[in-house]
């Protein structure tokens, strides 16, 4: 038989279609290897899990931290510990959990969505306000929660003033508050802010390590500590309950080990602030979000998209509107920014001759 | 900060409570790193993901295979695709779906379990028949598959010709088959058949990667091709699709080359097959349940089970009837084995001193 | 077109298979009549349902009282009152909820049923107390309700005495208990006491209506206040609240009038102790279970069984054992009876003869 | 205790709020005492369910009809035998499934509703084809299905022509029809055609009865036999079985009787034509949807709502931009219209005074 570990073929170059065809860092394979030492007792119990999980309940002033699997677990696992069954979360229409989940949030919570438009990608208390209508109606699903996105799914980072003014908005009508935070990472990188600072005025939110260099984990932070109760129960039932629970906490390790996850953040915003001024002049380009994390969304001339595409891994966010997304990730280099700029001159200056 | 990559405490000694609680096997980190290179695609259209998978289905004979994160995610999705919302599925009572999984079945799936005492852990023909009543009236959840495990929670196994017999049976029956293999590479090396005289049988199986040496990686194998459809919707809104889908596949092409599954399953097998052999004279230690994989299931004097445990790590099975359950691993060692059986030894002696 | 209000031919002779076969009280007509005067607003706002469920809420000394459609209806709705989606509720396997409803527990709570074997279908603390293991466990589905049927399927009946030992263990406990009181009148007729005795030990109750003449209504009784606030929108999303609420409520108005609920079960209870006491020295027949409500549970010679059902309606109940279950109803007469038990005693007699 | 036979207090004047507010029609509660006669077995296998359910079968060239309780449950039935778990509905944004059963549809089958705007309430391919996107692709809920009102929500009808377009174009891009008929009796007689010719292009529809006059009875039509295996299952387990059925059966059967749906349907248009006729020319007073069945949807000035909801009951339908739902009932009289349209005009001229 031929042996697996004869390298198979990856992408030829730098992937700009996701902050998720990165590898892992090398620190968490570390990690992973250094927490392969000896037996320890399963779901959780070892000292492994211990340890990171204080580090990060510190580092956030949590009452509790959870690893699960991936990002749409911990959204789905963070918001049901919120809502009753004839409860409703309000979201941005076009929110991960409403857009990208293949409908967990309704098949495993079994609740409604109450979407908003939110141009940026940011609710608001005046959009949140517009969904409140019906409550004490038995007719409506009755809202008892918003999720947020933290940067969200177009890049834009809610400042800590920002996320104040929602929260104490959402608590002083009832809601609970939830953060999506698959890149929050790129969001206290943007804000130069603590993870403490981005969590004060929510619940429950998700801290995404995948994107941020892991293999494969992330963590539920549960802030408000009426909410701890349910979590080991719901976080089993909804399949999230890893055995061997140290190499989900090792990840994290390796990604709070010396910050790792905010230099890991900083250098992938970095690379999307350097990608975004590289094609800044580039006639017929012009960017359809602020760069505020990790993302860079820009418009292009509609000729320009397939040619690019032959050459380079991304994503068209809305075709109608010619909109692309181009990701960075922690290993995204100089070089593969300027080699994609450069491509990207190239073929609008082949458009335009 | 303190680096988290300091080695914390692992257990003193090997544990026989779990072949959960063992590290993973050096192959599968080594796998890892051996798949950290360069960026791929997410989701699993990656060239791991695809060579590990054909390589799977071709020694199993399958239809199509789905990497989940672990063995509740295996069986929940593995049955759900089974049932339709008022149908049920047949287990035994002692059945880790039933027992072990926080109801995710009833939860997820929103299916009753029709349980059958099953003395062994094993279904027959006679036993499924049994819970048979009411097909067709539309009082009664209806049932339309059967849940066995293989190898089983105390430890026996199947043979092929039950498996035969009892797949035979379901079919003619209007029944689909599923199998938890959780330890299926155990019951493998046991009855010393492949993968696909194991799965011939069945319409859809797990094969668990966890409890073999991977870090936490298990595969759900569908054999009826008139399944596989709804899998990639179910595995993502069921909250177990992996963006770097390349970890699961690797973990699992570890486990395959040169058969390492079934080295690893053929050893603990052994070491449990060992351990039941050294407590076999002692006075007042009798078996359980046939030693047919890696577990050992012995009836203890009740004084003995305390002392026992103040030295090693394992659980106790069933307190009334002061059962005990021992689990060797793929690591676990003739020394460990023999120290083991030496404390066994020495505990009863003192008890009859 | 043929007119649809031709009668249609009913059943020839009287039917002892469900106290659900007889037609509505007459006087439940009168008031579906009397309801129907002018216009009232939708959805339990109205003259009738207030007036209604006032007196319901005095007789039990209720917290909250809630009009549904059906019993599997009350029974679903009461029980997800009380579970979180993780929890688990204890029943005896004979349970309708268990048996007879088609898995709606588990579809629509999505919870588990841990069932009990309970020889005459009550529940003691001692088997529930054998349900409550793995507390605590998150590997477990948590017990959090109990639910009993008064009378139960079987025809037997909690006292009051009985009532109160298990719901003090069930609350010191920390369960909540539920009562399917489909026949609750026929055991308040038994038992000789009140709807406040039945329900002071309980959290919340149904009170059946359909069985004891009305055409189709049940009440939710909500004892505990503390479950109070999620029924209007548990009974509008389990798609049981009724526009026309006024006639569901009148029907239980015909009921309350008088006592007129009383007087139907103490009838159907009558006869159905008249026929009990008929069969009583016929040979080969025996009874089964204690008649203490509207049902005789008789274990009948094998050859007897089907030529009865030529010529009367009745269930067999378990065809192993060869018992049959015989129901009267508020309008089972004297005359029916007499016949009935004239016929059993003639089949017997041809049998031995 | 006082007699509940005493009649309540009904609203002092017709309401035009809803067509719910009526009573049954006197013919209904003939039709009940009707049915009333000597027993029948239950759950529809009697004589009467059997008798109606041909009658509407052959109306509406049926594969099946299956009577349920209220509206809400026909919806959720009717969908819920079309979708697979991760698949979603598409349906408009004002569409009672969506706003006005406390999210029963995504508790009760797990789906997601795709929302569209649909200015006039109906659908049409160009709206269904807009909610198309992501079909195949694992992230996303997938569209199988979609489900139109019939009358709609504001009062509309789909023409015969467009019911064929739009079941053409689901049909031909793999998705199911599904239609709310709650006023279908309305939609029918505005348009003058047959239920055959309203069903022919759709899979399952309801055919409403409570707002037609009956007491609480609502009827699933459905046309594609493929659909008909799940529904008695189903039905049960969403607690919509009535065991005393004959009941509900013969609601419709007066309903049926000398096309009485019909009739009752054209006289509650035409006291809506003329409402909408006789505020026609007041000024302020202005029409906001064409009046195309029972309900007259009214643009007031603002300080004309409250005086006038003094006096009569009705629903404001979207305060913000002053719109009034004003709907007329099978018993509505030309007095009833009379009066409140001279309410409406002495109202707006003391505003002018």
């Amino acid at each position: 038989m031929t042996s697996t570990l004869t390298p198979p073929q990856a992408l030829p170059r730098k992937s700009f279609g996701s902050d998720n065809h990165a590898a892992a860092h090398p620190a968490v394979l570390d990690a992973l290897a250094s927490a392969s030492r000896g037996d320890v007792t399963a779901y959780g119990d070892d000292p492994w899990t211990e340890r990171v999980s204080a580090q990060l309940s510190e580092q956030f002033g949590a009452s509790g931290v959870f690893f699960v699997f991936n990002g749409t677990a911990a959204n789905v696992l963070g918001i049901s510990l919120m809502l009753r069954r004839y409860q409703a979360v309000i979201c941005a229409e076009g929110a991960h959990l409403n857009v990208d989940e293949c409908g967990a949030a309704e098949r495993i919570i079994g609740c409604k969505l109450l979407t908003v438009p939110a141009a940026d990608g940011k609710l608001t208390p005046e959009l949140v306000a517009a969904r409140l209508g019906g409550r004490g109606d038995e007719h409506r699903s009755q809202p008892a929660a918003v999720a947020i996105t933290q940067a969200t799914e177009v890049g834009t980072c809610y400042t800590v003033e920002e996320l104040r003014r929602l929260g104490d908005f959402c608590h002083s009508a009832g809601l609970l508050v939830y953060a999506d935070g698959a890149r929050l990472a790129n969001a206290a990188a943007f804000l130069g802010c603590s993870l403490s600072e981005l969590a004060a005025s929510v619940d429950v939110l998700s801290f995404g390590g995948t994107k941020n260099g892991a293999m494969g984990a992330e963590a539920l932070i549960v802030m408000n500590p009426s909410l701890l109760a349910d979590v080991p129960f719901e976080r089993k039932q909804q399949m999230q309950l890893a055995s061997k629970m140290r190499y989900l906490a090792a990840q994290f390790g390796a990604l709070l080990d010396d910050q790792r996850w905010l230099r890991n953040a900083r250098h992938a915003n970095a690379m999307a602030r350097r990608l975004a001024d590289g094609v800044g002049g580039i006639p017929g380009v012009s960017l359809r979000y602020p760069v505020e994390s990790n993302g860079v969304f820009a418009v292009l001339p509609p000729d320009l998209i397939e040619p690019l595409q032959r050459e380079w891994n991304f994503h068209v966010w809305d075709a109608e509107n010619h909109v692309v997304r181009w990701m960075a990730a922690f290993d995204t280099s100089e070089d593969d920014v300027d080699a994609f700029v450069a491509s990207v001159r190239a073929a609008a200056g082949a458009l335009t001759a």
